[in-house]
């Protein structure tokens, strides 16, 4: 019998969930959730249905485990907590300072109905949290770093897009290759935001607009580019989506360590990501915690976790025999 | 109030456990159990005491976890279970072929006690096997390969001292570049043993032994070096004990796999170690899962675990709100 999924939102994240559900024999997408007129949203999956969100009380009883493919900014507060009353919830949640309020939003919500709610999972927040906490544990005297890209940020993409003149833009966020060196060196070097990654920026402006102008707007944006040493340059429509239509990512958490009774050897731990595909990914981490979130609540645990909270061995379709005998 | 932790054993591997107890403010090492004469074992926490382990009966109210320092050819199989009649324990047992039946009788013997023994817990089987496990049920479809070094192989290292004419020596095992290059590329190769790694071994002879003879057993003795590339080097014990010293190992386990609903992207995983200690690392790992055993057991839980089985929160000296807020 396999664990019945639904799909709340069919964005790009959305979209890499049904092709994770797709790869997975004992997970099978149910239903898709839209704010927009169901019969204009063509879904992939013939098996499935789509439908308005006002109807997802009705699916109460027939689906397992709710996937909120949402944006954090405004979609996931509201939605995640709300859905948790009816379903099993994961979500992606991602504004890193607001963690702990969703997390209490989400627990109580889950508590009263007797779910599961997991948040915040996908690879940063999610795998990297992960890699993170445990080399943390294992080596609590050190230092950990986080590097991102070279990949494509949807909310720096998004945030070039609102510029006057600016028709369509991508944002990659590349490391510097020479902090990466010294961090893999052991040399638990300290930086600032401009030593650890450059902006590199693809505009298309549209006809007679002020180039020098939309560049400046770029780069002395506050929190998104002014920190960062940050290139822009003007392209044809043609060219960005001839060369920029995907959608890479990946990235690295580095935690550098010493061991020893006089903290003499040093032991670095490196987690690499290479991603063609962000939403994809992003999709196929929420489909193997969906599954977990399911097998927790029929075991009878209910309320908010996250990465941290969860048995490795609930995400996997494999039995722990299997597991022991073949990956330990 | 902190954990009081036991070490039955005092090797590398133990020491490397005294050192990790002493990083973590919430472990204390209460006693060394040696089979040795226990006056000739010195041990560098003041404040802990030798004792044969003959009297580890006497300690069962004194100690929350103790972790089994001893061998996994004939050490760990016997010690593990009987321990567990008496304490929640940890161990690093690595011969993968024999899992099963180890985790079977640890779960036997600490299912009657009602304590928690939380098997093959270090780098491979542990950091690794988790890190496999994981990107497993993230990426269903693709290849995992895991390489070790360059680093020290004590088994083969011992193994080459075993030879006739042998002195001393020391092990290397090395990944091949090419093929490594091939696996980060997402080329998904299938290899021999030979394609993956090859050996280098650093021997001194006895004084008017024959090398050519001790050369050729080394690079023909089954399963230890006969399916791999191998150089041997003869030096003199002074160039061993100079440049030779240390423990370093490390390696690393890939996961390369598809996302899409068509396959048509790749995502690969890479989980890297470097480390100048390998004892010491794997001792590091060791304590936070004693930590781990001890939280489990205090919850109530018994039986046999494995790295599969513990929620990642449980190896960590932090609380969960601070996990939530600094490493989600």
């Amino acid at each position: 019998m396999s664990i019945k999924i639904g799909i709340s939102g069919y964005g790009n994240l959305a979209k890499g969930v049904e092709s994770a559900i797709q790869q997975n024999d004992d997970l099978e997408l149910v239903a898709v959730f839209t704010r927009r007129d169901p019969a204009s949203v063509k879904i992939r999956d013939p098996k499935a249905g789509v439908y308005p969100v006002s109807d997802l009380a009705d699916f109460a009883d027939k689906i397992d485990v709710l996937v909120l493919c949402g944006g954090s900014a405004t979609d996931l507060p509201e939605q995640t907590p709300e859905a948790a009353k009816l379903f099993n919830v994961v979500d992606s949640f991602d504004t890193h300072a607001r963690i702990p309020e969703h997390f209490a939003n989400v627990d109580a919500a889950a508590k009263a109905s007797g779910k599961v709610g997991i948040i915040s999972v996908g690879w940063d927040p999610g795998m990297f949290s992960l890699l993170r906490m445990i080399s943390d544990a294992v080596l609590p005297e050190g230092n950990h770093y986080t590097f991102w890209g070279r990949g494509v940020s949807q909310g720096h993409s998004d945030a070039i897009r609102r510029i006057e003149g600016v028709k369509d833009a991508r944002q990659y966020t590349i490391p510097v290759e020479a902090s990466v060196d010294q961090v893999r060196a052991g040399k638990n070097p300290t930086f600032t935001t401009r030593q650890m990654h450059t902006r590199e920026c693809f505009v298309v402006a549209e006809e007679g607009a002020d180039q020098a102008a939309i560049e400046h707007e770029i780069k002395t944006m506050p929190n998104y580019f002014a920190d960062y040493d940050t290139t822009v340059h003007f392209i044809s429509q043609e060219e960005l989506d001839r060369d920029h239509a995907g959608l890479p990512h990946g990235g690295f958490v580095i935690r550098s360590g010493v061991n020893g009774w006089n903290k003499e050897n040093q032991s670095i731990i490196e987690y690499n990501l290479k991603l063609d595909s962000n939403p994809e990914f992003t999709g196929s981490v929420l489909a193997a915690y969906a599954r977990a979130a399911y097998r927790l609540n029929q075991e009878g645990t209910s309320g908010a976790k996250t990465v941290f909270d969860i048995a490795p061995s609930y995400l996997s379709a494999k039995s722990p025999e299997d597991l022991r005998s073949h990956l330990l």
